[in-house]
């Protein structure tokens, strides 16, 4: 028996995390929600609906959890009225209203609603240190320009954090060439391979950053946002030179593949600190 | 002989404000910057480049001319340095640092050079007052929905446009679809329309709007932002419920063509009061 439960949404990081908990031999319960199946291989994991979440929370606390870890991608779901239990409908009216507030408000009211029935909801890091890398050029050099480059892309990511749209900006020589909306890094990256080419005013000047932090008001315990060889691959077919993350605020998913891609690929990566000082 | 000139870009505004002029039977001086050739049927430009900015400045003044309009689009260009005049010389650093800045600060330089000189620049409205709406719904009627999702996109626009990136955005249900940046409007909703069907959480859902208004720093007399039947054909292709802007800010092209292709459509247009009152 565990105390730990993994709240696995989609993507490359639940599997991951997976992976490292068993490797350090400590056991946990793994959980999704119905419709955002999570990629952990050899594991039957529970299912919940937001529309029973009190059932699922009292079956984790039966189960002896006690910390909570999320990881992976949910969509905010549609809710089916004639599935919601009593206890659950009492707590409607506040996840409506979150849920209308935008992804950063539904979030923190869904940790609160665990951490009120005494769950502890824990960081990905505090499994696994190296996820979130410390401020460093991991491979590569960047230029005084991509630096500037960089400084004007996190200037753009903080603005739209503060209105709690995405993540992520394009920029190249001084120019935004794409901002990142709903759906996310690999389709803007997609679109800057598609538009990006011709947009740069100098041909033979730098190739621009793709620069990646999480919103100002996020719960970092919960809600990194994450990058993998996958990005490296398609910054590379985007042209840019490198990229560019907040360090301490970005989860890196298989940083050594990363590293050997983007070494093999001509591109940078940064973990850059926020507050401007060299790396 | 006139004392008007219009300093044309590309696009459909210069030869409607050429249009216009003709009909009021007010002359003008008609000009270009070489490489962004302006469509105005019927007439010769003075071409000029960025490098001979001050003989051009002269010929202007020794051709009567005392206000200028400018009008259309322009990217900031290349220089030759092969080109560059001494008079211009001596006003380069400014003009470099500026278009290292950004688009605003290029233009509130190339403002300040034309003011310098004494040559006062107007905005197009003063021309064409019908071109710039004032707050009214147009055509149709936004619902509830439409106005939160409206107001969600001002405020990312807003946002935006504090760090002197794009003008518009598209959200439907409170989500941001998506961002505009470099590529400009068109690109961004032909991007909607291939990407946003499947990300509304709600298929039966608002449908959303797309919002433009003018950089908080924009200088409205040169560079105010412009929509036409164009952006309503590509917002109905997006499956947006209408097209919103800030009044007062946003130049509709062929308004009355907007209008009956909107009504055609089903899209509402909506010059909004960006104080938020009614309309």
């Amino acid at each position: 028996m565990s105390d730990l439960a993994l709240i696995a949404g989609t993507g490359a990081l639940p599997g991951l995390l997976a992976g490292a908990l068993d490797a350090q031999g400590e056991g946990f319960v793994l959980a999704e929600m119905e419709g955002f199946p999570a990629t952990v291989p050899g594991r039957e994991p529970l299912r919940f609906r937001v529309e029973r979440l009190v059932p699922f929370l009292d079956d984790l606390l039966a189960r002896g959890v006690g910390r909570v870890i999320f990881a992976g991608a949910v969509r905010r779901p549609r809710l089916d009225p004639s599935a919601i239990d009593p206890a659950t409908a009492a707590l409607l009216p506040r996840l409506m209203a979150a849920m209308q507030a935008g992804d950063d408000a539904t979030l923190r009211a869904v940790i609160g609603l665990f951490e009120e029935r005494g769950l502890a909801v824990v960081g990905a890091e505090a499994v696994l240190p190296d996820l979130v890398p410390g401020a460093a050029v991991l491979t590569g050099a960047p230029t005084e320009a991509d630096r500037r480059d960089a400084a004007r892309a996190a200037a753009i990511v903080a603005a739209l954090g503060a209105v709690d749209v995405g993540q992520g900006a394009v920029v190249a020589q001084g120019l935004c060439l794409a901002v990142e909306a709903l759906p996310g890094t690999d389709a803007m990256l997609d679109w800057v391979a598609a538009t990006g080419a011709g947009l740069r005013p100098d041909a033979s000047g730098a190739k621009g950053v793709f620069y990646k932090a999480p919103k100002p008001g996020q719960d970092r315990r919960v809600d990194l946002p994450a990058i993998g060889p996958e990005t490296v691959a398609r910054a590379a077919a985007a042209g840019l030179a490198g990229i560019v993350w907040e360090a301490g605020g970005v989860i890196c998913l298989n940083r050594a593949e990363m590293v050997a891609d983007a070494e093999a690929a001509g591109l940078f990566l940064w973990a850059r600190d926020p507050g401007g000082t060299e790396p």
